[in-house]
């Protein structure tokens, strides 16, 4: 069986307070393909608000491992990323959670990783972050830097999951429009131009350049050029049928 | 005195329903420098729950506007990106919030941009999707991809955030048409196909679509909407008026 990165990184939580937010941790880590939690020293917790918050994902609080100190949460780890939104001592050699998702994803090649998220009020004090190896940082506005705690999981879970590369963006079924095709479309429009009366010979390369430049901006499948051939020969047709008129 | 990019994007929730997510938005959006909050048609909301979660960023909800519809919501906005976890009909030509991000922060710089999200239960409806210029989605893991309202804001409020730290601006020296220009050239179209026979009632709004995905793929200026709107309104008027009959 395929062992994926992020089966090897787990989310430790210190001290977490409210069975809310860590049902909304476990909503957020599903969401990005994250599996693995540890709670440290947790007290006992409003079980309803948790189930609520964690919609679906309850089955990663119910699969967490609990132990009573960070040390050993982090004990077989070879990647240690601790969280701090504060600046001050020891905090200065952040790695912006960008950064560090790259470094945790190639860590997982070598053993296990461990992000680490402190208390609601208080964040990981200097103890926790001396365990550390990396201090992770999430970029935010000076105005207002604490997140909540769900928050930063999400925000953290994102990158990672970004980073892992399991992200496959949605394809695109239908085939681009060859250059043949492309052009049998504009010549129709520049022919429908004229027999619509939109503009005079004079003007008319003018426009085409206008609806080249419109109409390349993107790629263009063959059902798109189908439809925008069919408008122009329609408008065309539609000028030397008077459709409309009683 | 200097404008920031960021001051140019508005979050707009269409029909959000509780007021603690509502407290939550604001609080994330504050955390990444975002400040301009737009409601579209909320039901009354539970204000304890709304104070709550906002923190301190109760501000933006004091500042919101509110407004019956997501046209209004958007009318003045020259990008308007709708987010969508769904896959389907329409969805498929998707950026991700890394990539509309970019998209995002170079459009502030011709005009307002707008990131709109839908209700907690369903999410935007085809009818919303249509106004956007761009559809957006979230990296999330297939096993689980529904996103709680407040950690998609926080995902792409982040992506802004950390784009405009690096952001440049470009110069642009055509105006971008804004979203209510843009609906006038869409309309005009609708009657063109009608009036020149292009197709019958019950196929319109598949062929609009179609011709919305091609006229979104890149930006539209004022003169793109106005060859485009003045093509429609001749290829009308040609379908009235026989030009080239003998």
């Amino acid at each position: 069986m395929e062992i994926k990165p992020l089966d090897h990184i787990r989310v430790v939580l210190v001290k977490p307070q409210h069975g809310g937010n860590i049902g909304s941790v476990c909503r957020a880590m599903k969401n990005m393909g994250l599996s693995r939690l540890v709670l440290v020293d947790p007290p006992t917790l409003d079980m309803d608000e948790l189930r609520m918050m964690s919609m679906t994902a309850i089955e990663l609080y119910e699969n967490r491992v609990e132990v009573p100190t960070l040390g050993e949460a982090v004990a077989d780890c070879v990647c240690v990323g601790a969280t701090s939104a504060r600046r001050g001592f020891y905090r200065h050699h952040a790695l912006d959670v960008r950064e560090f998702a790259t470094e945790a994803l190639e860590s997982t090649a070598r053993g296990e990783v461990a992000l680490v998220f402190g208390p609601e009020d208080s964040g990981l004090c200097n103890d926790d972050l001396k365990q550390a190896t990396h201090i992770v940082c999430i970029p935010s506005s000076p105005e207002y830097q604490a997140l909540n705690l769900s928050k930063a999981v999400m925000v953290c879970a994102y990158e990672l999951y970004v980073a892992a590369g399991n992200f496959v963006p949605p394809e695109e079924t239908v085939p681009d429009a060859p250059h043949e095709f492309r052009e049998r479309m504009f010549t129709a429009w520049s022919e429908a131009m004229v027999d619509t009366g939109f503009c005079k010979e004079d003007k008319l390369d003018h426009m085409m350049m206008g609806l080249r430049r419109i109409l390349t901006r993107g790629r263009l499948s063959e059902p798109d050029v189908k439809i925008l051939l069919g408008l122009a020969r329609q408008a065309q047709w539609a000028a030397k049928n008077d459709l409309n008129r009683e």
